[in-house]
C-alpha cells in the first residue's frame, strides 16, 4: 500500500519528459521568461541588495548563477536568492485556484541544480513542469483551509514543488524522492503575518533552497520518512487541521494539470485595476495618444476598484500601486504598469499627476471584476470608447507571448545590455532544443 | 504600546552581560561542554557524513568551524551542521517543562557568529543564556498545545532563540532584533512526523541557521514585521491555535529563568532506565565489580520501566536502547551508557550478553520514575544493595560537573587526541575570562 507522498513521488519520477504536453513545455518557457524579467528588475531593490551582499559574503563555490547579480554561488544559495528576487515585487505568476505562486519556489531550485549538472534544456523544462504541478497539487489539496489559517501557501506548498523539481534533475528514484519530500516538507514555513515585509519574498527563497537541499541530501541517503503529507503528524494533520483533499492531490494524474490554471501578471500592482490599465494602453496604442491631448478619462468599474484603489492623490510609490487614478495615468503616459511606474518619482511626476487629476470612476454592480468600460475625451472634442470584456493575465485569458516579450524587454532592459537581453530571451524560447541549460544561465548573471 | 515580540526583544537586548547570574554563565559552559561531547561523537555517524560532505561541497568562505569535521565554512552553514550534529543522537539537553532542546538550535548560532566576529568569551556565554531563555520562553508560551498539534518544538521555538542569541552577538538594537525575530519566526518549521529520520536533527540545524541568517540580514535593514509572535497571523495564532500564554512568555523577566529548568542527559538512551544505570555504575565503582563476579542483578522499579523497556534479548543496537537488561549489563561491564554502548557489536558482545541474562525486574507502584532499588548478588555469596532516590539529569538533581567531564572525555576521546580534548575542555571552563571565543572554536574543528 502506497502512502500519498509515495504516490506523488511516483508521478513525478515516472512521467517521461517527452510525453509532457507541448503547451506545458511552452508554459515553462513563459514562466522562465517572466521570472528572468521580474528578477532582473528586482535585483536593484533595497531588499535585494541585502541578500546579494550576503550571497557574496558566503563566497560559496560557483556552481549556479544569481539572476542579475554578476555572481555565482552554490545551488542552494542561488535558489534562495533567485526565489527571493522572483517574489520581491509581487510580480510573479499565480495559480489562480490557490493564490500559490509556483515559479518563485520551483524554478530557482530546478535552474540552479540544472546549471550545476549541465542538464539538457528539455529535462530542465520537464523538471519545472512536474515540480510546479506537485506544488500546485499540494496547494490545492489544502485550499482554502491552510491559507485561511494564516499560512503563506507559496512558502509552504512551495517546498514540495522545489524538492520534486530538484529531484527530477538529480534523477532520484521513488524512494529517494519520498525521503526528499519528507525533508523538504518538514521545513515548510511562512506565515502571512510578515506580508508587507522582506519576510514574504523570503518564503519563496526558503522554499526553493529547502527543496533543493532536501533532494541533494536524499540522493546520498538522507531520510525523511514515508509520508510527510498524509502521515499522522504530517503536513495535512499539522498545518491544515480544518480540512484537506486527497483527490485534489492525487486524482487524474496526466489529465488534470494544475499548471493550466497558472497566469502571468501584466501589471505590477493589484489585479483589480488591470482592466483599466489594459484599456488605456490599447486606446493609447490605437490612437497614439499623448498626455496633452487628454480632457478626461472616465471608467465604469466593478465596485472593488473604488473600494480598494480610490486614491486621487498618492504621495509615494507604494500608494500609487493602490490608486486606480495613478494606474490609469501612468498607463496613458508610459504605456506600462511595471515597478518603474510606481516609484516615488513617478508618483510626483507633473505630467502623470496632470493626467491623474482627470481620471474619474463610476461604480456599476453589473460589471465583472476583469471588465471595464472606458471613455476618453480629448481636448480636440473627440470621444474614444473601449470595452475590455476580460482583462488578460488569467488562465482563461492569458497574456500573449507578445505582451510577455514586451514586459520582458521593459524589465530586463533596466539591467542587461540590449544585445544580452535579446540573446537571453532567444535562448529561453529555444531551451527545449538546447543540449545544456547553461545556454540560458550563463546569460542571466548580468 | 509594545507588541509581545518587541517586549521579548527588549529583554534580550537590554540585559547586560555582567548582570547575568553566575549560575547561568556556569550552565552555559556546561551546555557547551555537553554539545561538544555529543557533536564530536555524532560526527562519525552516517547522517553526519552526508551533511559534512555537503558542507565541503558548498565550500563557503571559512569564518566558522564545524565540530569535529576539520572544516571551516560560513556562519550559517556551520550553524546548520552543528545544530544537526548536536541533536543527531538525541543526547543533548532538555528543558523539562516543554521537552525543548535549547542548546542544539541556540549554541550553534551563537558560536558561529561569535567566532566570525571574535566576540569575547563573556559576551558569547551571555548571548547563549539570553538566546536559550528566549527559546524556552517561546516554547513554554505555547506548551502543551503546540507540541500536541504535532510540531517539534525544538525546530519551531528554536528559531527565536537562535535569532536572539545571534542578535546579541551582532549588537542589534530592539527594532532590528524585532525584525530578526520576525524573519526567523516565519521560518519556524519541523513536524513530529519525521521523528526517527534525519529530519529530526535537521530541525535543530535549520533553526540555528534560520535564526543566525535572520539576525545577519536584519542588521542590514531586512524587515520582518513588528509582532511575529502575537500578531494576528503570527506564531501563536497560526501554529498554536489551541492556546498560548503571554505571561509565560513575558512574565518575571530576570526573576524566573527557564534555563534553570534545563537538564543534561547522563545516558544516551530513554530516561526511564537511567536510575538503574546510575545505581549499577555506583556499585561497580564502589566495589570494583567485574562481569564474572555477577550472580544476578535484581531491580525494583516504576512500572514504566517494564512497560517500555522490557527486552531481554535485543539483537541490534537500537533495540539495546530500549532494553533495561542491556542498559544494566552495559553499565556493569563498561561503566557507561553512551552511544558506544548501543552499537550492534555491543549488543552481541558475549560478556555483556552474559550479564544481561542475569538481570531481572520487579514492578512496584510505590517507586518513583527517577528511583530504583538494586540488589546485586555475587558468585562469592555477597549481596550488595543500592537505593537511588533521584537519578541525576533532571533540573532538581543535575549531573555533577565531574559526571559531565566524564561524559565529555568518553565522547570527545572517540574523535580528538587526548591533549586537544583536554585543552578544549579547559578552554570552555575558562571561557568567561577569554578575550576571544576562538580560544574554544579553533580547538573543536578536529
Amino acid at each position: 500500500m502506497k502512502t500519498v507522498t509515495q504516490s506523488l513521488a511516483e508521478f513525478v519520477v515516472s512521467t517521461e519528459a517527452n510525453v509532457l504536453p507541448d503547451w506545458s513545455i511552452h508554459e515553462a518557457k513563459r514562466t522562465l521568461i517572466n521570472m528572468l524579467a521580474i528578477s532582473l528588475s528586482a535585483s536593484r531593490a533595497e531588499g535585494a541588495r541585502i541578500v546579494l551582499d550576503w550571497v557574496r559574503d558566503e563566497a560559496a563555490a560557483e556552481h549556479a548563477s544569481v539572476i542579475g547579480a554578476g555572481v555565482g554561488t552554490s545551488p542552494g544559495i542561488a535558489a534562495l536568492a533567485n526565489g527571493f528576487l522572483c517574489h520581491l515585487q509581487d510580480y510573479d505568476d499565480t495559480h489562480f485556484p490557490t493564490i500559490l505562486h509556483p515559479t518563485a519556489p520551483v524554478w530557482p531550485a530546478v535552474l540552479a541544480l540544472a546549471e550545476k549538472h549541465a542538464a539538457t534544456g528539455r529535462d530542465t523544462l520537464a523538471a519545472f513542469v512536474l515540480g510546479a504541478e506537485a506544488a500546485c497539487r499540494v496547494a490545492i489539496s489544502v485550499h482554502p483551509w491552510h491559507y485561511d489559517q494564516g499560512w503563506h501557501i507559496t512558502g509552504t506548498a512551495g517546498v514540495f514543488g522545489a524538492a520534486a523539481g530538484a529531484g527530477r534533475i538529480l534523477g532520484l528514484d521513488k524512494d529517494k524522492l519520498t525521503n526528499a519530500l519528507g525533508v523538504a516538507g518538514t521545513l515548510a514555513a511562512g506565515v502571512r503575518e510578515v506580508f508587507g515585509t522582506h519576510g514574504k519574498p523570503l518564503h519563496a527563497g526558503h522554499a526553493a533552497e529547502a527543496g533543493l537541499r532536501a533532494a541533494t541530501w536524499a540522493q546520498h541517503g538522507f531520510t525523511g520518512g514515508s509520508d510527510i503529507i498524509g502521515g499522522r503528524r504530517g503536513f495535512w494533520a499539522v498545518a491544515s487541521r480544518d480540512g484537506h483533499s486527497e483527490d485534489a492531490l492525487l486524482g487524474e494524474f496526466g489529465e488534470r494539470w494544475e499548471l493550466r490554471n497558472n497566469g502571468l501578471k501584466p501589471f505590477a500592482n493589484g489585479i483589480v485595476s488591470h482592466p483599466i490599465q489594459q484599456g488605456v494602453i490599447e486606446l493609447r496604442d490605437e490612437h497614439a495618444l499623448k498626455p496633452d491631448q487628454i480632457e478626461s478619462i472616465s471608467v465604469r468599474v466593478h465596485p472593488l476598484v473604488v473600494e480598494l484603489m480610490n486614491r486621487a492623490d498618492p504621495r509615494v510609490g507604494l500608494e500609487g500601486k493602490f490608486s486606480f487614478q495613478h494606474c490609469a495615468a501612468a498607463a496613458l503616459v508610459d504605456g506600462a504598469g511595471h515597478d518603474a511606474q510606481f516609484t516615488d518619482e513617478k508618483v510626483r511626476d507633473p505630467v502623470i499627476a496632470g493626467v491623474r487629476a482627470k481620471v474619474a470612476a463610476t461604480v456599476d454592480e453589473a460589471i465583472m471584476e476583469d471588465e471595464v468600460y472606458l471613455t476618453v475625451k480629448l481636448v480636440d472634442g473627440r470621444t474614444l470608447d473601449k470595452h475590455v470584456v476580460h482583462a488578460t493575465g488569467s488562465p482563461t485569458n492569458p497574456m500573449t507571448d507578445d505582451a510577455l516579450e514586451e514586459k520582458y524587454r521593459a524589465l530586463a532592459g533596466e539591467v542587461l545590455p540590449a544585445q544580452q537581453s535579446g540573446d537571453l530571451l532567444s535562448a529561453v524560447w529555444a531551451l527545449d532544443e538546447a543540449a545544456d541549460v547553461q545556454a540560458v544561465t550563463r546569460l542571466m548573471r548580468k
